[in-house]
């Protein structure tokens, strides 16, 4: 481990895997560092003062903080196996769309999950007009990097996995084939993929999580 | 104008002006395209259809939205004058701030000109928590690009001028000396560039708009 590249993440977290997925596409060897949540340790704060969060990065003794942030370092630092395109327009165009799904897709999906009623309705309608938007950046490709795993693949795989296992745990399909064909052949693909399949926390232990955490809320309704 | 470089923006804009600012920084012609918000041009609407939004720039026919996307393309195509540091830890820093920039700063200094009475207050107290962990970038530099302007400042001078015009309207004055030494110096340093000073619109046309706004909005209350 000459490079000491260490991550300070948690187990299920799909922002800590943004940062293992890049590394294991760029075949980087790298130090685990489990954070317990709910009692962060001194060097992650330490090594995150301002958002005080996970993931960060730590490479040859220096932190770097904000998934998204990591992603471009560590697609500056190895340049093999990229996660950008080269050309400065194309490269543009990921930025673009990882940007949208970042800022109108996350957190509306998220909501689908979260709420209830007439609210949910609404969350849901403007996830599947968004949705079907960065559908469109896929026109024609295998996944949004073209022929490889790239930078909005690797943002947006929490789409494909934990945010369809919290909306599968509240009886929601977003991502059907009828409705969000080439999402839905992307997600197949993407989770179908050896080095995603290696990386992806268990199924059954986030399902656990996440149907005790609908419980809680249920009964605190 | 060889390289058919076209803003598709508006006077008043300071997302505008980011791309405008890097542009020249850099030298580079480019054509403006004044648009009008209130009803905007097909050209924008098939430029950036997915936001509908200024700024747009344009290059050799390709459109490219969102200011904080292009200004990484203006950098990465116009390589002179680099915006971005060439140390990838550094570039990741920058980056990091920019993010906390817009996430952390923009709309709490945004809603402290907009809300009134201990809604204001509350996000007064956020805006000046957030700003003085941002100032802690400014460390020892002139500017966050160090000695020279980069992505970072170009991100925040929408604090120095735009929003410090739209408080000193509601009457609060946010970037003190006493308060936020390195800011405070950071803003006068850059607001007296020639560059930037060229490039801003004029502050009486901008001070009568925010002053009409807050006039409509306390008839309005």
């Amino acid at each position: 481990m000459s490079e000491e590249v260490k991550v300070f993440g948690a187990w299920g977290s799909p922002m800590s895997h943004r940062v293992e997925l890049a590394l294991r596409l760029k075949g980087i060897e790298y130090e685990n560092i489990e954070e317990d949540l709910s009692n962060k340790s001194p060097l992650l704060l330490k090594y995150n003062p301002v958002h005080k969060k996970i993931p960060v990065l730590v490479h040859k003794g220096k932190p770097i903080a904000e998934s998204m942030v990591i992603l471009e370092y560590i697609d500056e630092t190895w340049k093999h196996n990229p996660l950008l395109p080269q050309d400065p327009y194309e490269r543009a165009m990921a930025r673009f769309w990882a940007k949208f799904f970042e800022e109108k897709c996350l957190m509306q999906v998220w909501m689908t999950c979260c709420s209830k009623g007439s609210e949910q309705e609404k969350h849901m309608q403007e996830a599947m007009e968004n949705l079907k938007t960065l559908e469109t950046a896929l026109q024609g490709k295998k996944f949004f990097g073209g022929e490889a795993i790239g930078l909005v693949d690797i943002a947006c795989i929490v789409l494909a996995y934990w945010l369809e296992l919290n909306l599968q745990v509240v009886g929601i399909v977003l991502i059907e084939e009828e409705k969000l064909p080439m999402l839905h052949q992307w997600a197949q693909e993407l989770l179908n993929t050896s080095v995603v399949k290696e990386s992806l926390p268990p199924r059954d232990k986030l399902l656990a999580i996440f149907k005790a955490r609908k419980e809680a809320s249920t009964n605190a309704a």
